[in-house]
C-alpha cells in the first residue's frame, strides 16, 4: 500500500483519489491546500483528517511515500521541487512543467533523491491503448494518423465574457496545446516515437493563449495530424492508417473502441476490451507497480516520452509566439 | 439544348452524359476515341452514332457546341487546345491541367476564341455545398476545418502488385493530390479563399507518386487540414469549426448531411436538402446556365478558383519533389 498526499482539491484530484484507491494499492493520507478549510473539506470526502497548509510540512510528512500534484500548470515546478526534496515520489498532472529546463531540473532532483517523478499520461496506460499498440503491426507500413481531441469547454464562455480562466491564461502556463493537445501528442509519440518536425495552426483567443488548432507531426514517410481544441467541438474519431487497413478509435482517452478496418475486404474487427470503470485507474495501477517494484526502466521510458512531448509543445509554442509568464522572468 | 461531344469513354464520362442529359439541357451528339470501335460502343449506350478518331474532326464538328474531356490528366492540355481552337466550349475533368502554364495557356485560348473553359469541380455546385456556404456566417469567427476524402482504391492493389495505373503515375500527371486532393482543396478555397501557405505530408508509394497524405492550408487566424488518400480509408466526417459551433458534413462530395452543432447548447440542426439523383447533375445544370446565358462573371469566378487550386497543388508538389513527366520536358 502506498500512502499518498495530494496538492490540488479539484475534480481531477478527487477522480485520481477514487481511481487510485479502487486499485487497492493507494491510500490517501494527507491533503494540502493553502487554506486549511479547503484541505479539510476535501479530506473529509475520503475520511482523511491530516491536512497541511505548508508544502514543506507535506514534503516531510512521515506517513506518506508519494504526492499527487494537480495544481495550475505554472505551480507544478516549485511544488514538485519541494516534494521531491522531501524524498517523496511525485505523480504530476500533465503538463508536468511549463518549460524543458524545469522538466530537466525536476528529473535530476528525483534521481538525486532516489524517487520517481511520473507524469500522469493516463491514456497510454489504458488497456485499449495497449491493445492498439500491440496490434499496430497489423497495419503493415504506416501511412499516417488523424488524432482528435476537440471539445468546447464551458470555461471558453468565460473567455467570451472577457475573463481569463487559468486554463486559458499564459500567466498560468495554459492554453489548449499544453492542456489537452498533449494527450494526442503523447499518443502519437507512444506509437511512433519522436517526430522529425512539427507545426501548429493555432486559434489565438482573446486571452492571448491558444484555444485550439491543428498540429502536424512529420515522421519519415508519413504525417500525423492532431485536432486539439477547447474552443470548438469535433465529432470525428481518431484513426491510424496503414497499407493493410485503418484502426478507428473512438477517442485518444477513455478508449472504448479499437476497430480494425481491412483495406481490401472492408471488413471490420473490434479489438477493444472492457476498460477500467474509473478512468485514472489503469495509470494508478501502473504507477503503483513502478513504485512498489522499483521499475526504473519503465519510469525511464515514461520520462523519455514526457521529454519528447514537452520538446514538441515548446517548439510549437516558440513557432507561434505563445510565451508563458514563467519564460519571461 | 447544348449538343456536346466527349473525349474519354470510361465510367466518369458515362456518368457525366447521364447527368447532363437528365437536366434536359445537354445532348450527347459525338464521341471521340482513338479507336473507332471504342467510340462506337460508347456511343451506342446513348444512341449516338457520330464518332471521331481525330481530335481535329471533333473540334470542327458543326453539330456540337461543347466537349466534355475526361481523359488521363496528362492529355487534357493538348486535347483542350485543339477543341478550344475549334471554338467549342470545354468542360474539363479535374485536374484541368498538369501545370499552371498549361492552365493559363488554355484560358487565354478560350478567351481568344470566345468560349468557356470550365473545370468540373462538381461538388461546389451541389445544393448542400451551397447551403453550407450560405450558412457559414452562423459559425461567427472561423476557427478551422478538417476535410476528409480518403478511400482505398482497388487500383492500389495493382500498385502493390508492381504495376503503375495511370492514376498513380507521374508519367500521366497522376497521384492522390491532383486526383482526389483537389476536391477538399477546392472545397476550402470556395469557402475561405486563397490560403497564405500550404504544406503536405505525402505517403510516397512504389510508383513514385503520392498515394495520399495530410495537407495543411494556413489562413489568417486558423488552419484547414485535409486528409486525402487513395491508399487508405478514413471513416471521419468533414467539419468546419467556428466560435458559435461546428458544421458536420458527411463528405466533401455527394454531400447529404450539413449538421450544425451548437457550441454551447450541443443541440444539432440538420440543414441539408435532398440532393440531385445523379451526382454530376448540379454541375451540368450550372454549366448549361453559364454557357446558354453567357455568364462570363460566373465563369470567371470558377476560373479563379481553379487557378488558386492548381497554384496550391503545384506548390505542394514542388515542396515534396513530385514532378510530372510533362514538367521534365
Amino acid at each position: 500500500m502506498i500512502n499518498f498526499g495530494c496538492i490540488g482539491t479539484g475534480w481531477i484530484t478527487a477522480s485520481f483519489v477514487d481511481s487510485a484507491q479502487a486499485t487497492g494499492k493507494w491510500k490517501l493520507a494527507a491533503v494540502y491546500s493553502r487554506k486549511a478549510e479547503t484541505a479539510k473539506d476535501f479530506g473529509a470526502k475520503f475520511d482523511v483528517t491530516a491536512v497541511h497548509t505548508s508544502l514543506e510540512a507535506l514534503a516531510n510528512d512521515g506517513d506518506i511515500q508519494a504526492v499527487y500534484i494537480a495544481s495550475p500548470n505554472s505551480l507544478h515546478h516549485e511544488q514538485a521541487k519541494i516534494i521531491l526534496s522531501g524524498k517523496k515520489h511525485v505523480i504530476i498532472e500533465k503538463p508536468a512543467t511549463s518549460t524543458v529546463a524545469e522538466f530537466e531540473e525536476l528529473h535530476a532532483l528525483a534521481k538525486e533523491h532516489g524517487v520517481f517523478l511520473l507524469e500522469a499520461n493516463r491514456h497510454i496506460q489504458e488497456i485499449n491503448f495497449k491493445i492498439l499498440q500491440r496490434n499496430l503491426s497489423r497495419l503493415g507500413a504506416i501511412y499516417g494518423a488523424s488524432l482528435t481531441y476537440a471539445s468546447y469547454s464551458s470555461r471558453y464562455n468565460n473567455v467570451l465574457a472577457g475573463e481569463t480562466p487559468n486554463i486559458f491564461s499564459l500567466e498560468y502556463s495554459g492554453g489548449a496545446l499544453v492542456d489537452l493537445g498533449v494527450y494526442p501528442i503523447s499518443f502519437a509519440v507512444a506509437l511512433f516515437g519522436k517526430p522529425k518536425s512539427q507545426s501548429y495552426s493555432p486559434v489565438i483567443i482573446a486571452t492571448g493563449a491558444d484555444g485550439g488548432g491543428l498540429i502536424t507531426l512529420r515522421y519519415e514517410g508519413f504525417g500525423v495530424v492532431i485536432n486539439a481544441s477547447k474552443c470548438y467541438t469535433s465529432t470525428a474519431p481518431s484513426e491510424v492508417y496503414g497499407e493493410k487497413g485503418t484502426f478507428v478509435i473512438n477517442a485518444v482517452t477513455d478508449i472504448e473502441r479499437v476497430t480494425f478496418l481491412d483495406a481490401k475486404s472492408k471488413q471490420k474487427e473490434e479489438l477493444a476490451k472492457e476498460k477500467a470503470k474509473l478512468n485514472l485507474q489503469e495509470e494508478a495501477e501502473e504507477f503503483a507497480r513502478i513504485i512498489e517494484g522499483g521499475d526504473g526502466e519503465a519510469a525511464k521510458r515514461l520520462e523519455e516520452l514526457s521529454r519528447i512531448v514537452i520538446g514538441i509543445t515548446t517548439d510549437l509554442r516558440r513557432q507561434c509566439g505563445l510565451v508563458f509568464a514563467v519564460e519571461k522572468s
